[in-house]
Order: structure tokens, then C-alpha cells, then sequence
């Protein structure tokens, strides 16, 4: 037999089922935003976050004074087992609200009290025990502990998407070993250009997004600076002396991350640059994975009407009426997740644009949005790896065919021939469809057949040696 | 006990427990593509168009005759049960796939083979009974199938979204009617512009968002055109004749919307231009909600210390640390709901983009961003309406109290005193802080009371009434 | 020897050069907007509207009796004369001001007034006889002027862009008709898949840019209504009776459009719903030919490593150092010109979001970004057209070589052979790279080379008959 | 009487006038490229960038012994007057171009060697004593001179940009002095919050800025890192030995950039990675110079019937109907070239993404989104500095009003009378209109005048102690 409580705010009072451990403006909450049907707890690593958030306030208000320590005690080992996920139920909030976040501040702060009231011998719901506001979020505000907690979040979570882009870095690497010996033609604007190593070509790819790592470092270090005790506006309103610094000093204990205070409070408060900054970084490993799949899309075109340099692991039958047909279904759905990821970034720009004087109360769908494209992200590098790059095979033969077919290793003859010579076999070749070869030593004879052997080595293919 | 089958493709074999009704290349798809996490099921729209199209081309293939009726029947009667939701646990493909979603189409033909083959007294993965592709998929290729069912989805879906946002429209246009008499500041640029009635500028939100449903219906006849028939590229290869024309004319029926065959079924077999233009329409939209938001942020902001000429809901307490604070939490979420929406724009944007020759093989994410786009704005529309706009009150008195005690009003004496005496009354006023009544009237007795009472009517301030 | 009048306004006295017809406000503006240095007069389609604006209010001022016939006359004349291009250097405002749009309007004002002036044998500045407020913006404000004029400017801007539009849509459909016996592989995800004629690929280029021409014609009718006598926020504030429907009766007939006035005036002259709509189909026209040109691009790839099935004119050398190179440089533009446009669509999006209350204060940003975007677009048309489309010639042999070396035709065996057998001869022909010709006649002797023959016919590889 | 000369490529002769110093190359892309009408000499720093670059690889190509030392000095002096800027007028390629910046480099190359024949004493295309591609471009391709070049001058550009901004932070700083002891309500979601001192409203602006004075920083690095060397691929081919490193640093002296020579040519040839995370921080700059404006806006609206805490300096009359009506139409500009600038970051994104295989042949319409983002910008900011920020002006008395009549101030009495005595009074407030003073102190005597006259110091009020 399911009984309920009354709670009550200065709007009024409400029924909540025993069982829940939010309370009255979490069911607030739930009633006033249901657009995406997402819940907050889809992001385990934010309800910790929050958790630690207001552990380390807890810790700070304790020693400050300002807080009971049989409460503060409390209200730590309620936020150890809500960080440790035995709570994430609880956490239904939707993940776009009005309110700049204090619907997910007032979830914590319900499900923290009443986990702690329970500890404390008590029911849930009797917050003179242990208050949501009063203890649980002393010397908070929405405006300082829900942005802590959110780059808290995205530190963490950064953490294995750097690692899963790492590893399709390394995966990308390895092939640049593993096809080292590979000579393949070298193409600009979709035009045959010079030859070169496939080798190089995949150890470029592994350069390109090891950049990125660099880049996600840099968007770690902006996010680690919090506004801890700067509660409303960033003047520190309802704060005990000392608190900024000691929280900060906490949650660098808590987290093990190394947090630091802002020295502008009242920017902090309002601030989404680093976001912002974040979001961009996101977009560019975007905009670089796209560049990549396409490529790999336009290697393995084919098979026999496209470049077909080189093969990706078959993952399923590409059609049902075209037999034999296998497509790249997985560098097609990074493609497309990057494009989640850059639309993703729009969404930041215009929330950030958004911020009006003390504070920009647009973050929520900040987090929304950085959030899933970190998530996505992450599995679109792991799928990519996994399912497509580690398979990866060269059409070594057919790759070399082409070089030796075509017009553009004309440019190795310009220092032994001379432009004019050799553009002139470029213009017969591309005009009979005879090979440079062909023209060059067997008709023209222009060059011996050791020479061309000399020239036409696959080292000298792939680092050239200048001759003259 | 649970059993399981095994089943084949041309890539191998794969067991599957006898209790999905899915089979061997959903089986694939779910472990190829792990992006989002969010399942097609959460479009039972798109569940449904995808068994309208199946049972759609069963009946065309019936009636012309390369269908054996018994398998036909059956499927017909399968695809009857998934659209009516029985099997939407079914569809777990993710929402974002590479293959131009095979994975979805292939997702759709098994679970109809499965239903259709126990209905017919055959155990599931019996398909020499009734085929995925043979069968379900006759005359069909995921280029035509998917991309009609995904538009009737989206016909359907816009349905629902038109109605939210028409009936936003109407609340807004209550508002106007209820707000007539109250006599208000109009603002450009955010500075103090001339009088007007606060029943006119709610009623011109209503005339914004009137506009959005005639481009809302624009839409819904450009995503009317199918290309059915089409199959793999628009050549119609595989298909028998007349079965194009036919298939359109048992959809027309099947799904009761006003479906037309694409004239040229090459060109629209790769073309996305109907969801641009729908995303665009989705955005433009959104941009309107935004502004409307804007404002009722800005006409409620204060309540001492900003404009305060209305009086939004009060649905949650605005603060933890601020007693008696109430923020604007709906328009909030609907401006970030707006926001969402024009990022998904450019998702849709890119993926259009990204199209190749014979096919846009991007169009997964394209559903996706328009999907949720879609629910998000028809949330974001009753949410609006039932928590904020139809309790909107006005603070009638202040806002009069803010016109008679502006400098703008100056403007409507210029035809009584000319334009020269009326700026210099207005620069006083600005450097005084004194009124204009009391500069023209009483100091300087430009005018006498009576007239100025003429000149101030209500209606002659929301109306003005051209005199010299 | 140069002399100067003084002029004077609310804020103070400037002297102005006798040599020029604007006045002191658009010197303040010249001093205060210096962003992008393009001045308005590089639209002087725009100067031309904003003359055909001024002339008709005079026309019903005049009518009306405010404005006395005599002056009005000559701001008519006036206008005809800046109308016909004789005063663009006097059109100096930077495209991008604040003031929305008040700057560009009192440009036009004060020039008109000064040319009337002249004509009226007075000297430039003696405003007393014809004043740029009083009698050349009589009845108007900027708010109504500025965007009517605006509209009107597009509005003739976008019949020669959909004039280029049209005539690049025809060259298509020419080269559909040229290529019409040219056999060459369909592609889907870039893999091979059946085979097509190249005459429909190049019309359904045609079919793909002919929808675009009518959806100018949805924007041109939705920004043909105009705001003329809404004045300052719609309330037609300083108005005579009658004044807005005469005023848009004169317009009609002065610019010869089917322009239309708002039924809304208080929602028409703040909204931008037009000109977002507008930007969405610039910006869908933008996503269609970049789409197109990636695939010419693709198309043409090689010479001898790539596709190679048709040859774009060769219009430059391509490269400096490697001999005979010629790139797809047209393709290559009109892609990032449709970047242009794309990242201009946002700019217009951002800008319509921001508007606030009784007007949008950042239409100037959206003149500039939708003047550039039809310039540019309008040009990359007539680029595409004459330096590529035309020229466009078909490596017929390449392509049908192609195709029957392929295995994508392997699907024309499925309905006699059955999948099965198709799927068997498929797979051999991937591990071996023999010819599925080779497999199926030759060494399986599936069937005769008669029954090939007949399957294979031109006919039937393009436009597949059904056979069992 | 003018002359002209023949000049030849591969494609054939073409005629030029001896007046130009540019070659046929150049105009054949005058001819083909007409897209935006902007030539690439409006950007003086590109074209000396150029000039620079063409200059350090002579000197190295001289220094290794392939280019002959009087063909390289002469090369070399040719460049300091084309890098002078005396022959700007000779650089009229189009902003936007196919092929990848050929034409561009081409153009230099052209008017490089003409200036150099001139030198030598021998007639303009005289090109066998001076090459355009032999010479100047020798151990070049564009591929690498191009994005060399854009990096130079983009460096040089950020040079004035970052000057600017800084300037903007620091004005805004000067005004946080100023304001220092100015209280005002500090506003959060646009509902009164707690009071504040202007100074650190404005304080916390140049916090905002000064942080992007570090991101431009760090993408200077970035772009600090060139290709030279690598030619068409990345492989160097027809490089001499050691040239890429040397040539590195000839061009860090003739620059005094600290430029660095990239690890990777291979991939350093294709990525945009630098453009977009540059183009990222223009737009986070943008984001916040419009969340800036917005705030002045909104702080300067009224002057009767809006907030009206600050007014921005007058600078032009603001309305032709409304006498007296000042609008802030600098803020106004910079909001919409953020709007641009955002616009800008989306194209930028496009072409990046759009990259393919060895080389991205979008980077022209790069370099037009990014110099013309950083010059508006630049732009900008000075406009922000000169015409708004350093006028601005505080309305004290009002402002303090304002917080003295606010019910937010009440939370200031917290912990002294509690949280439910302090509730109740906010609610009888808020109902009754009457202040916070009134109701605590005369009506119900909970605190003494004394007490609160302790507690409401400015000092108290503007960096809270806590008090319990």
C-alpha cells in the first residue's frame, strides 16, 4: 500500500508518493518542461557531478560553521551514494528547462535531503531535519552549483572521449605502417595529381586527429575554472568569509580535478565562453571526422566503376535487390553524426548569444546539447575503429595500376626532360589514352627503359629525389 | 525456455532468439550502429508509414500479379498489426544508421516476414514461406521505401504539430481580445517609441503564428511527392509494370493522405530538397517563438526594477536564495527549444548537402533532426499555451501610468503644435525629469486641459486620428 | 572653388560640401557606420526602390492634401531621376548600420529633398521649401519605408536571378537530350549500382533546379506585402485617413509589382517572416547546386584514377608544376559560393531572432546578407552555365565500358537467373575480377549469349522492361 | 598610344594590354571567377603576404643553387616593392576562385616576374630571362605558397584585431572605475535579483573581452605553423634537398613571424583545422560582443518606460516622426556584425568540411569569410570604443532608486530575520506595491531604521558580509 507526503513551496502545497525522493519543485519540474522526454539522469556523469558539487559545500560549510555537522555529515554520505548511482532514478528532470538550471539544482537538492533525512533516522519530507535549501544547498545558488557541476560533468566525460579518439588516432597509425609499401596516386581536387605512400596517406589521418587531443586539453583547462560562492550574481550574497576559496579547495579533493576559482565572479556567473570554446572544438573534430569518411568513401568507391583503392570490412548486406552489394555504412553514419555535432554547435552559439546581464539562463540546453555530441562523438570514434578502420585493406595492386597508367607521374620527368617535353607527352597521353610510359621511352625513346626504372622506384615515387 | 534460430545472409549465418520478430540484418544493425542510443520506435509515425508502404506495394504487387495473394494476404494483414503499434518494440534500429537506411527498411521487412509467417502457421525465419526481400520488399528498394514512409511519418506527424501550433496562435489571439482596453508603451529599439493597445500586440503574435500554418501546409504538399516505383536508383529496375502508378494509387488509399508520384523518379530518388524546405519552415518558425518569448520575457521583466506590463504565471519558485523571485521558466524553455530546432536545421542543412550522385545516403539523420524537431516545437507550442499564454495577466494601470508619464507621447502633439515646439518640450522633459502634460499644459499652457484630454483618448492613442 | 552650407538637426550644425545632395544625417551616419565599406549605393536596385517608395507616398500625399502639389511634383520628379541611377554616388551608408534602417532612409530623404530643391530653383539645403521630413517622408517612417523598399529592391533583384536560375536549369536539361544514348553506371553511397543513361543524370539536374524556380515565386509573393502607412509601430500614427491602402495603390502602379498591404500593420512591421523564408530557399538553391557540382566534380574525376566519365572545359591551367592538370575550377566555385550563402542564411537567422517588440532593428545586416547572397548566387548561375555546363562532353565509350565490365548489371539477371544464382556469379566476379559476362555465358553457361544480348540492350539497361 | 604583348599557356594565347603586370593566367581567371566583385588587392596585407612568401623562397632556391642569383635578386626586389604595395592595383583575382588559390598564386607569380623582367631591363612577358612559374614559383606549388601566404597575412591581421579588442576591454574597464559607486539591481532571467555596483557590470565586460585576447593568441600559433616545401601533395616533390626547412626560415626573418615548419606536409597540405578553430574564436568573440550590446541596450532602454540605468552617448537623431527619440545604434551595428561574423564561422565550416582527399579547394572562400570577419570585426570594436563606451554615462540616482524600491533587496535581510519573515514580506510587496522598507521597518518594526540603515550600505549592499 503506496502512501504519499505533502510537501509544500510558497506557491503551495503537493502530494509525492513515498517512494520518490525528490521533492515539490522537482514535481514542479516535471509537470512545467516536458519537450524532449529526455531525463537528466541519461547523463550518469551529471548527477554525480552535482552530487560532488554539493559534497564539497557541504565539507566547506561544515568547517566554516555555517552548516550542522551531524547535517553536514549527513548530507556528504547521502551525496556519496547519489554519485555513486544508487539514486539516478530520481533524477527525471528533462534536459531542456526554463529556470537556468534550478530545476536540477532543487532535483539534487530534494534527493540529497531526503537520502540524508533517512540516514538521519527521519521520513522523507521532514526538512526541518535537513532542508533542501537551507542545508542541502547552503551557500549556493542555482547560478554557481549547476554550472560547477556541469563542467565538472564535461571534464569527466571528456576524459573517455579523448580516449576513444586517441585510440582511432593510433588505428589510423597502424595502417599508416601496415600500407607504408603502398603506392597509390596522390589526388587534388578529385584530379590525379602526384604518387605517394598510402602509408602517408592513413598516418595523415592519425596526425589530423591527434591534433585534436591538444585541443581537448585546452577546452579541459578552460572549463576547470568554477564560480563556486558566487550564489546569485557573482557578489557572494548569503556566503560565510572564505567560502569561495575553501569550496573550490574541496571540490579539487572531491573531484580530483584541478578546479580553480575565477577571479571575476560576476563574468563567471553570466559567462559561456567556454562552452562556447568546447563546442568549437567538438565541431572541429567534426568537421575533421566528416573530411576523413569521405575520404574513405571515395577510396573504396567501386568496385569496379570507382577508385577502389582500398576495401572496408563488410558489416552487412547493402541492398536487398542489388546482390553482392556492401556499402560503408559506418564511415556514412559518422558523417552524419558530425552533422548532428556541427548543428549541435549552432545551438550552443545561439544559447550563448543569448545571455542576458547577470546571467545566461540558456544552459540547460547548453548541457543538452554538448552532452549528446560528446556522447555521440565518443561512439562514432569507437564504431569507426572498431568496425571500420582496424578491417581496413589495400588494393595494393590495383592502387599501383593506376599510378603506372596514369599522366600525373609526367611530373617526375620535369627535371630530366624538361616541362615542354614533358607536358607534351602529358597532351598526347591524355588525347590517345596511351600510357606515359609508352610515349616517353618506347615511341619517343626520349629516355632509356634503366632510366625510367631509376626514376620510377617506389621510394623516388613517394619522397621524390631531386634530380636535375 | 528460450530457443533460438539461426538465419543467413550473403555475409554468414547468425542466431537469433525465437522471441524477436526481427531477424538476422536488424541483428547487424543494432550492433553496427550504437550512436545515439534512441531506437526508431520512439517514432511510432514512423513505425506505422513503414508498414503502410509494405502493405501498400504487397497489394500493388497482388493485383499486378507477381505476388502470390496468400503471402500477399498475409503480409497485408501484418503490416495492418504493426501499424496499429502491436510489434513498436520491434524497431530497435537507432535513429542515426549509415546505408541510406537499409538497416530501417530491412528492420521493417523482417518483422512483417515474421508476423505474416506465423499468421500463415510458420515458424519465424521460415522465409521460404514469406521473404524479407522476396517477399515484403517486392518491387521495392530502401530508396523508394524508406523515403516514402518517412514522408507520410512526416505528414502525419505535422498534423499534430500544426493543431499545437494553431491553437498557440488562437490563446495568443484571446489575449488580444482580452487585452483591448489596456493602453501601453509601444518600443523600437528598445527605447520609448508612441501609445498603443496591448490587445494589438498580442493579437499580432497570433497574426505571426497564423502565417506559420500556411507554410506548415506548403510543406505538407511538397513532402506529398513519392517516388515508389523507383527502386534503386529511379530506373525502376525490378519493377513490373504499371506498378509506380498503382502503388501510389493503394497508398493514397492505405494512408488517406494526398500522396503524388514524383515526375522525374531519377531526380527524386536522391533529392532532399522537401525536407530542407521543411526544416526551413520548422526554423523560420522557431525564430518567430523565440522572438514572442523575448518579449514576454521583456514586458514581464522586473517586477520593481524592468518593464513589468504583464504578469506571466507563476509556476515554480524562481529561487533558493531569493525570496519570493518567480522567473519566466516557459518562455525560457521555448526560447532553447528554438534554438534546438536551428541547430537541427543545420544538421538537415549538411546532410542535404552531402548528397551523391544517384542518392543522398544521409537522409537517417535527416529523420532524426526533423523528427525530434517536430515533437520538440509541438511541445514547446502547449507547453506555452497552457503554462504561460492563456494566464498572462495585464498590469493595466502601470502600464498606463508608464505612457503618461513618457516622453513619446510628445509625438502625437505634432500636428497641434508642430514638430519644433514639440522637440524642445521633449528635450526638456528628457533633461527635467518634469512630464510632458506639465511642460505643455501647465508650465507653458501650449494647449489648454480640455484639449489635451481630447487628444489623450484611449482610442485616439492606440488609433491615432490624423488632425491638423 | 568648393563651398559649404550648414546644415543642422536636434543634435547640433555640420557643414556640408555644396557638391553633394545628402545631408547632415547621413554625413552623422557616414561618421558613425564604418563596418564593411560597402556603401548602399552597390545595390542600386535599392536606391531605385527607395526613390519608387518616396514617389509614391508624394503621389498620395498629394492626393490626400498633406503635401502641397507643387512640392510634391517636384520630389516626383526627383525620385524618377535618382530612380534612374543619376544620384548612386550620393547613396553612401555603409550596408551594415544601426538605426534600423533609419540612416538609408534619411540618405534617400535628404538627397531627394536637395535634387527637388534644385528643381524648384532653390539651393541645396534650403529645406524650408521642401524639408527631407516634412515633405519627402511626409506620412512615413523609416519603419514602414525602409522595409517596403527593401522588398521591393528584392523583389526585381530576384527576376534576374531566377532568369540565370532558369537558363542554367535549361543548359541541363540540354546536355539531358545530348547525353540521352550515353550508358553509363548509377551509383547509390558511391558503390556502383545499375546502370542509367547519362541523359537522364543531366535532367534530373534540370528537374532538381526547375522546383527551385517556383519556389522564388513563393518568396517573391511573400515579400511583395508591405507595411506603407503603418508609420512608426504599425498604428499608422501621423497618417491621414486613407492613406496606406492609396499609398500601396501608387506603388503598384509605380513599380509595376503585384505588391499587397499587410492586414496586420502592428505584426507586418516588425516581422521578418519573409525574409527568412526568402534566405530558405537562396539557401536550398545553394544546398542543390553544390550538390551538383560535387557531382560534376565527381564525375570528371581522373583522367585515368578516377571516374572519368565526362569532361568539364578545361578554362585555366591547374597547376604550376604538374604538366597538362586542369581542374574543375567552375564546379569548384559555385561550391563555395553556395558556402556563402549557406553561412549568410545564418546570418539572416540570427538577425530575425533578434528582433524585439514593435520592430526588428537589425534589417540592415539582412539587406546585406540577402542582396549579396541573390548577387552571388545570380552570378555563380551564369558562371556554371557558360564557362561549364555548356561544355560539358561525355567519355561515352569510358562509361559504357564501365558498365559492362561491372557487377552492378548482375542485378538485370536477377528475375531469370533468380537471386541466388545473380548473388553466386556476383561474388566470384568480386574475388576474381573476372567479367560477370565471362562467368555467366562463358563458363557457367547460364545462358546464351542471344538471351544476353537481348537483356542487355541500351534500352533495357536504362529503362529496365520487367521480364520472369 | 597602348601596345599590348602576346602571352601563351598550355590552353593557347591570349593578348594583354602593356599596361598590366599581370599574365594570362591572371586573365583567364578574371574572366572566370566573377562572383563577389571583390578583388583580392582590398586585402593589402594578403597581397603583401604574398610577396613575402615569393621573396623567402627565392633567397632559399638561390641559397641551394637552383635559381640563378641575378634572377633571384631580381625576384627578390620585385617583391619588396610588390609587398610595399605598389602594385596593389595589379592584384584584381576575385575573393572567391576555384582552384584552390592557383589563380592567386598565379597572379603573384605574374606580376612578380614582370616587375622583375622590368628590373633586369628586359619588356613585360619577356618570360624567358624571368619565369612566373619556373622562377618565382620554383620549388613552389600552390598548394603549399597559397595557405602560406593566407597564414602570413592572417597573423598580420590578428595583429590590428587584437589591438582593437583590447582597446574595447580596457575602455570598458575604465568605465567599471567610474561606475564604481554606482548601485544598481543586478538582474538574473530579467527579474530583479540583488543589487550590484555598476562598476563591476562593466568591469566584468572587460573580463569577458580580455579572455579572448588569449584565444587570439593561441590561434596565432596555430596558423604560425606552414607547408612550404611540401608542393602538390605533400611529398616535396621537385624540391631540392633541405629546401623546406630553409625556406622556413627565410620566411621567419622577412616576416618576423614565428613561424614553424609543419611535421606532417602530407596532412599540413590538406588541413583547415587551423581556419576553423580560428574562425571558432571570432565567433565566441562575436557571441559575446552581442550578449554585450545586448545588456547596453537593455540598460539604456526608456528613457521613461524601460530600465534606463545608463545612457549611451547621442549620436544621431534617432527617428523622423518622433522628436526627441535617441537610439543606440552602435550596439545596434555591433549586433549584426556578430550575426555576420556567426554567418562567416558556418561558411568557414562548410569549406572545411568540404575538403578532399590531399587538398581542400575551398580555402578561398576561407580566406574571404576569415578577413573579412577579422576586418569587420576590428571594425567593430573601434566603433564600440569610440562612439558608445566611452560616452556612456550613469544615471545613479535612478539606478539606486531602483534597488531601494526593489523587493530583491530583501533577501539582504535573510539572515537576520529568516527566511519565511523575509518571504512574507516580499509577498505582501509584490501584492501591494508598497517597498521592502515600509513593510519591515514603519509596519511591522522587525528591525530598527538603525539596524537597517547598518545593514543597506552601499558597501553592504554591493559585496555582501555575511551576518547571522
Amino acid at each position: 500500500m503506496s502512501t504519499s507526503r505533502i510537501e509544500h513551496d510558497f506557491l503551495g502545497e503537493r502530494a509525492l508518493s513515498d517512494n520518490v525522493y525528490y521533492g515539490i519543485q522537482t514535481l514542479r519540474a516535471l509537470e512545467n518542461f516536458r519537450i524532449t522526454g529526455i531525463p537528466i539522469r541519461s547523463e550518469p556523469l551529471f548527477v554525480q557531478a552535482l552530487a560532488l558539487v554539493k559534497k564539497g559545500a557541504a565539507l566547506a560549510n561544515k568547517e566554516l560553521g555555517v552548516l550542522d555537522p551531524a547535517i553536514a555529515d549527513a548530507i556528504v554520505g547521502a551525496c556519496d551514494r547519489v554519485a555513486a548511482g544508487e539514486f539516478d532514478d530520481q533524477f527525471l528532470t528533462d534536459m531542456i528547462q526554463g529556470g537556468a538550471g534550478t530545476s536540477v539544482n532543487m532535483n539534487a537538492n530534494e534527493v540529497i535531503a531526503n537520502v540524508a533525512l533517512e540516514a538521519l533516522g527521519h521520513a522523507k519530507g521532514e526538512y526541518q531535519y535537513c532542508h533542501p535549501n537551507n542545508h542541502v544547498n547552503c551557500s549556493q545558488s542555482t547560478n554557481d552549483a549547476y554550472p560547477t557541476a556541469f563542467r565538472i560533468a564535461l571534464n569527466n566525460k571528456l576524459v573517455g572521449y579523448r580516449e576513444a579518439l586517441g585510440a582511432l588516432a593510433e588505428a589510423f597509425a597502424a595502417k599508416g605502417v601496415e600500407f607504408h609499401n603502398v603506392l597509390k596516386m596522390g589526388r587534388t581536387q578529385l584530379q590525379d595529381a602526384v604518387p605517394m605512400s598510402m602509408g602517408d596517406e592513413f598516418h595523415a589521418f592519425a596526425t589530423n586527429l591527434r591534433e585534436e587531443l591538444l585541443r581537448i586539453d585546452d577546452s579541459r583547462r578552460l572549463i576547470s575554472e568554477i564560480n563556486m560562492g558566487a550564489t546569485a550574481i557573482g557578489t557572494g550574497v548569503n556566503t560565510p568569509p572564505g567560502y569561495a576559496g575553501l569550496v573550490t579547495q574541496h571540490l579539487r579533493a572531491v573531484t580530483g580535478l584541478d578546479l580553480l576559482l575565477a577571479g571575476d565572479l560576476i563574468e563567471a556567473t553570466y559567462d559561456t565562453g567556454a562552452y562556447v570554446q568546447l563546442s568549437g572544438v567538438l565541431k572541429r573534430t567534426a568537421v575533421k571526422l566528416s573530411k576523413i569518411c569521405n575520404d574513405l568513401r571515395l577510396l573504396s568507391s567501386g568496385p569496379r566503376c570507382g577508385i577502389n583503392e582500398i576495401n572496408l570490412p563488410a558489416l552487412q548486406p547493402g541492398s536487398s535487390i542489388m546482390p553482392g552489394k556492401v556499402n560503408p555504412v559506418v564511415p556514412e553514419v559518422v558523417n552524419q553524426t558530425a552533422f548532428y555535432v556541427i548543428g549541435a554547435d549552432l545551438t550552443v552559439t545561439m544559447a550563448a548569444e543569448a545571455g542576458q546581464l547577470q546571467l545566461n539562463v540558456m544552459e540547460p540546453v547548453i548541457s543538452f546539447a554538448l552532452f549528446t555530441s560528446i556522447s555521440y562523438l565518443t561512439n562514432a570514434c569507437d564504431t569507426l575503429r572498431e568496425k571500420c578502420v582496424v578491417g581496413i585493406t589495400a588494393n595494393a595492386a590495383h592502387a599501383a595500376a593506376l599510378v603506372h597508367n596514369s599522366i600525373g607521374i609526367v611530373t617526375q620527368l620535369n627535371p630530366v626532360l624538361g616541362y615542354e617535353a614533358s607536358a607534351s607527352i602529358a597532351k598526347e597521353a591524355l588525347a590517345t589514352g596511351k600510357s606515359v610510359h609508352d610515349i616517353a621511352v618506347t615511341e619517343r625513346q626520349l629516355l632509356t627503359q634503366a632510366k625510367w626504372d631509376e626514376i620510377f622506384t617506389f621510394e623516388n615515387l613517394i619522397r621524390p629525389v631531386f634530380m636535375q
